[in-house]
């Protein structure tokens, strides 16, 4: 990854999207209706990538167990749908006030584990996170290459709150074929000082600013980043597991 | 605020601003060098705000008290530094393995109180935050509406480090003329269910995206997002104070 002079960022949406059902393929669908260029960045919601692979559950199948019952009673949550939590769930963080935090199988510490009930057409069904969203980024990356031609780099992205802010945020929970991180430790800034603890969550910013030509009841799960080639890869690279704190460096459990 | 179709965002780095001292006038500097049009939100870099208002301290003025003294000594850090910190900081949230977080005067939560001592001129001089960001912030949205005759909104700009996130995103600080939250909770998806708690940090996600056109060593402290005239008020608003979680609601002290 290599310092560039600054230049103007796009963020295009990809419009006309079709509704995704289990196995559709996200990148052809994409490719198909947006002119991809090497170097783009192509933002896809967690929400049609679970779709299309088939994450979706009824919550009519979901058999709370003991753990799932009580915790729904002490939140006040419905237990078939905390059944479904927990099992997408490595370690419960925090059960109070009707909110439950939980680090997932992946790594990411969230509210309900991801699982999300917007934007689905059927009634009382629910999306889990994709299984492996580094995978699906990469595989939507090849699907893209093979109908464009074009070097993408691919962000899978959901919005999480914050600990101490309000509202949600877009992040990255996926990716391929993007830097994750641009690390300026060791850099100087323009008077040669040392930039202190300067690492920045460029797929993060990435899923955010995409966030911003979403509507949330219009339907645009994906966009296109434009200007930000310098964090575009040949390899996949190391995916958003490299977003993920280390347990062990956590300091808020 | 009200729903509109996707359209394209523009993120257009503002080139050219000098490197700014007490006094000057954030503002007019911007819009003297960029062609600032209704509906614009102008994100502006902290450091910057912080250089005008003469928010710069020398280190060598800073007498550690014993509280600073004894912290710096358990962190391995500068006792200046750390007296510096405590004076801007309302409580300490965490202070192990090198790390303070604390809950600045303002009610935000952050590493060092923000205080940061990367991007200026003098050696051994370190930037506090704003005073009041928000203030900040409607002063800069005046400055750009005296010389420019356009009603924009303002975004003053921070790096944060998130909990169980590696590396900084950028955050609003202050803002001004933004709605700084988009809420959809009580409406609908494109299928007419409801929409669960979706608060969307608008605010933050211009920051972030704001700080993908910036290269931390040219010094390039200010950007357009273009796009955003939804969110744009005729009032300055809340500001970012509507951001802030109220302590009270904090599950991770």
């Amino acid at each position: 990854v290599s310092a560039e002079r600054a230049s103007e960022l796009r963020v295009i949406p990809v419009t006309g999207l079709p509704e995704f059902e289990l196995g559709m393929t996200v990148g052809e669908e994409i490719a198909a209706r947006a002119a991809v260029e090497d170097g783009d960045v192509v933002v896809v919601s967690q929400k049609v990538v679970s779709k299309a692979e088939g994450r979706v559950v009824s919550l009519a199948d979901s058999v709370p167990g003991a753990d799932a019952r009580r915790l729904a009673a002490e939140l006040g949550k419905d237990p078939a749908l905390v059944e479904l939590i927990l099992a997408e769930s490595a370690v419960v963080v925090r059960a109070v006030g009707g909110v439950l935090i939980t680090e997932t199988h992946h790594g990411f510490v969230c509210a309900n584990a991801g699982v999300d009930s917007s934007n689905l057409p059927e009634e009382a069904t629910v999306a889990l996170l994709p299984e492996d969203p580094d995978g699906s980024a990469r595989r939507i990356r090849a699907e893209i290459s093979a109908v464009a031609g074009a070097r993408v780099g691919i962000v899978v992205s959901d919005s999480f709150g914050r600990a101490w802010r309000l509202g949600q945020a877009e992040v990255a929970i996926g990716c391929a074929g993007i830097a994750p991180l641009d690390d300026w430790r060791g850099r100087t800034d323009a008077d040669g000082r040392p930039l202190g603890a300067t690492l920045i969550a460029v797929a993060d910013e990435a899923a955010a600013a995409a966030d911003l030509v979403r509507d949330k009841a219009s339907g645009v799960p994906a966009a296109i980043v434009r200007g930000l080639g310098r964090f575009v890869t040949e390899e996949d690279g190391p995916g958003a597991a490299a977003l993920r704190r280390p347990r062990d460096e956590d300091l808020f459990r």
